[in-house]
């Protein structure tokens, strides 16, 4: 595979071969995949990926997969100019990049799992597995099983019904620990080192993470190949925030563009904000915290790419701000009123973020802000209960519709 | 608008200007959007449409709007070939068109409010309204939300909670009526002669069916321009069904294609099968029922465009089939199991009738079929309680994951 060239220890720098493994034997860094960039640029041009795949594959010459076979068609989510939440904060260049409708499990973890589950297929498991707050579970189980390969989601055992439910479905075996989701992945780390099974976001974690990249690819590419001038992302394991900044920086690599100049913010919620904490204070180490929040995709108190995601901001000149839980309702309420998209917590989270950034001036009112929307408010359903209007009932006739609905004041 | 020449009956042709308007005042017979196909002809072209918007609108010249001012992301949702649940059926060429992830509400719906609310701003309105059995409700409330219109939706009461949320969230009013979706259609309709509301399927209705050609455009497009031999699809009020036959015809007319030869096949829900039942019965006229069945989405017992669904199926040499509600869990099931893909109460149906066609030998091994999925499972999530595998709760030790996962027997 000519485009990638080795894993390396984000350290140490220590290289390794391809293979399904994740840490430095030396220092017990994370490994990272690194690509000939050279080679790819000769390769590469606007013109072959808009001819591309309608798709995240589109992108597969920045990404560390052969062939892919499953996952076909994830990701290439709209970008939708949002003039009506840009004209409530001032901000008359706003967009939506909008992974709540990804394909198949409506959440930016279908880009990330078509990547490691293509990539397991290639190393030759026939089982795959991962720890999760809900989404990746989801994604995880749809792609294995249309993959036909044997899996096993983790999952914290409080997670909200739906995300449950949603895998389910697919008939993987779901365990449900009775723990935070940080207990979940320290588990599954240990059957990791015992069983030779695709852990996802752990042994295939380096592969798994460039799926992310593919969220700043299509936003440039959507904006007529030009970077924002800054995004707006939420931070679990803080990979998600990491690769989008590592795709921003690969498109200039390999001449896709210009130049970037990208700010990016990170959100998170108050009740489990381990990295903006970290940032507040001025730290560039990570404090684990216990989650403590209704944002339960996003609840990761030992975030695994904390210290990274603190870089990306440092490097980006960008910001990391917090919600509360009533931000958060709110904010899902926001975008809903004013965009038409109906997004889960994590959205929430983020609408919620972008709206105290604007509010103290982090942007010019005519830059291209770029908000991820990371997953489906279907999923979360449940913390709506008691935050919405309710249904008028009447009866099937004129004359109950002009006194309960017509006279009515609202 | 060159390509628009009028509206015309269906029955007595006569014809009628460009208005929100629906029946016809001599026969009552619906009315329907005429074109200039020569006109359009002249216009069009493969290149053209590929290099066209990736929604719905790379369909413009074959719809009734001017310029599109809402839903601009609509549609041009996945095509996957199902080699999993093919190889079980005995389908070889076996395709899925996903309108699940459709943007924003996950149904087929957001195709025909697209079209419908941009027609409704051209005409003027500025309240939209629909009578819903769910899906509908759910599009026609973000898409005004998304455009800043008023917003009255209409639903049976005993919708699934998850629909109901689906539109609230959204904050159009939200009217519960006491009775079927039969009821919610005839009130409404009484209303739309009253008020200046733009009833998305009521007075706007020749416009909004338009939306729904462009599920057979998209998937012959998607299928490297070539119709597909056989297509299934769900039919509750019959307008989807006649609408991408009339798709498919229109792209031989207006030369995108040779020739097309397709069959189509129609859905129901055992528990509301009044098209289903004319057919077997040799009807050309439908009889209204009154639905019981959990597919409430397509539980519409008087089909408005019942007897037109039934004609397209005879002149196509189509077929009709029904789902019990059993199976139409199992058909859900099926296909989260085989594809990966998570499909509501409608889809169920549709992939449950699929396997009874495909075993009664509807389709030969070669021919490329083509299944409509026309909504999300999230929004029915309420009917799989008691139907799914449960999850394994472990403490998160190794010792309990030996003992509770490993050693278990399935
Ligand atoms: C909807 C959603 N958004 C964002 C994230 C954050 O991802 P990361 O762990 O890469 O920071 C997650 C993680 O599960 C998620 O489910
Ligand atoms: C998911 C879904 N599929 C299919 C249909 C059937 O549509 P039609 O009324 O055009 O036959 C509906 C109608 O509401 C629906 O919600
Ligand atoms: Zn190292
Ligand atoms: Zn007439």
């Amino acid at each position: 595979m000519a485009k990638v060239k080795a894993l390396k220890c984000r350290e140490c720098g220590k290289e390794y071969p391809i293979e399904p493994i994740h840490v430095c034997e030396l220092c017990f860094g994370p490994l990272e995949v690194v690509y000939d960039y050279e080679e790819i640029r000769k390769n590469i041009s606007r013109e072959k990926i808009e001819k591309g795949p309608k798709s995240l594959w589109r992108y597969i010459d920045l990404l560390p997969v052969e062939e892919p076979t499953v996952g076909l068609t994830a990701g290439f989510t709209p970008l939708r100019k949002a003039e009506n939440l840009g004209a409530i904060l001032g901000l008359k260049n706003l967009y939506i990049k909008d992974d709540s409708v990804n394909h198949p499990t409506l959440s930016f973890k279908d880009r990330v799992v078509a990547v490691a589950i293509s990539k397991a297929k290639e190393f030759g498991f026939d089982t795959v597995a991962c720890a999760s707050t809900g989404n990746l579970a989801n994604s995880v189980s749809a792609h294995a099983a249309q993959s036909g390969m044997n899996c096993y989601v983790f999952i914290p055992a409080n997670l909200e019904s739906q995300k449950i439910y949603g895998s389910l479905v697919f008939k993987p075996t779901v365990v449900a620990v009775e723990g935070t989701y940080d207990d979940v992945n320290r588990l599954c780390s240990e059957i990791a080192n015992e069983l030779p099974w695709a852990f996802v976001n752990i042994n295939v974690r380096p592969f798994y993470a460039e799926g992310s990249k593919t969220l700043a690819f299509e936003v440039v590419e959507q904006l007529g190949w030009r970077a924002p001038d800054a995004v707006v992302a939420p931070a679990a394991s803080g990979s998600l925030i990491t690769k989008i900044w590592k795709g921003l920086k690969e498109l200039v690599k390999v001449g896709l563009i210009d130049s970037m100049n990208t700010r990016v913010y990170g959100a998170q919620a108050e009740g489990c904000s381990p990295i903006a904490k970290a940032w507040k204070e001025g730290r560039d180490f990570i404090i684990p915290v216990k989650p403590n929040t209704i944002a339960k995709s996003i609840a990761i108190g030992n975030p695994a790419d904390g210290m990274y995601a603190l870089q990306v901001t440092r490097e980006s000149n960008g910001d990391w701000e917090t919600a509360t839980d009533e931000e958060i309702i709110e904010g899902i309420k926001l975008l809903a009123e004013t965009e038409g998209i109906f997004t889960e917590t994590a959205g929430g989270t983020t609408i919620a973020v972008l709206k105290k950034l604007a509010q103290r001036g982090a942007f010019k009112p005519d830059e291209v802000v770029v908000v991820y929307i990371t997953g489906n408010g279907y999923k979360t359903m449940e913390v709506l209960e008691g935050h919405l209007h309710h249904t008028v009932r009447i009866k099937p006739t004129l004359a109950d519709f002009r006194e309960k609905i017509l006279a009515r004041v609202d």
